[in-house]
């Protein structure tokens, strides 16, 4: 088995606010979407809101056992400035701050706002990840 | 704002545990770990299983709202006969099966299973979306 995500799928409950808060917030480009899928692509993988419900059906979870989810999403970027405008425009885009942009004990600078639904996302500079042109890091190949 | 997820971090319960599914189960192996994390390099990504309460302090969660994760997490193969054998051997690593293997209506074949801290992965051959040499997947660019 090689190791790889190929898809991340969120289940939203309001699939409109979440595509606005991607799309006319953040500036994402779906790649295809209907009235219960929104796809983008992402780099090498693929990135989805699908209704939550529906994602249920999908994997047979029973919608009243979900709540927050005990994960988070990083968005890296290559340099320290780009962090603080990525969370004010998350914030403009009506994401709750969780955590503000700040310099942290691992030597890089991130900050941790929340989607529409509560997902986690973290804004990173990680200068022990390197980018590559094309957006994807590597671990610990860095400073 | 580029498109791309860097890194998906997963608050589990029991990092040994955790840890014994993917790494002795799957077959992934670790970049780096210690008592609190264990880090993988997934493509041009970064996965992470992080103690869940740990994870809730980085980003000022409580874990007291955490339930089960309304979202998914997909690994593509490149061909239909990988489907059934990835989803035995994960069973065979303890996961839950949550949907067998099966051909679908979007013109795949996949099924479901959960880790040991429930979170939904989806086995998936889907010929619309093409896999790189490196395991990258464009979306709709295939069949």
């Amino acid at each position: 088995m090689d190791q790889r995500i190929s898809a991340v799928t969120l289940g939203v409950k309001d699939l409109q606010a979440s595509r606005k808060f991607y799309v006319d917030g953040l500036g994402w480009k779906p790649v295809f979407e209907n009235r219960e899928i929104v796809f983008f692509q992402a780099g090498g993988m693929v990135f989805a809101l699908f209704l939550r419900d529906q994602l249920a059906a999908d994997f047979g979870g029973d919608p009243a056992t979900f709540g927050r989810a005990p994960m988070s999403l990083a968005y890296n970027v290559r340099t320290k400035s780009e962090v603080n405008p990525l969370m004010q425009r998350a914030e403009a885009a009506g994401a709750k701050i969780l955590d503000p942009a700040g310099d942290k004990s691992w030597g890089g600078c991130s900050g941790y706002f929340a989607d529409p639904d509560g997902f986690a996302w973290e804004i990173a500079w990680n200068p022990a990840w390197p980018m590559a042109a094309d957006g994807s890091v590597e671990f610990g190949a860095g400073a």
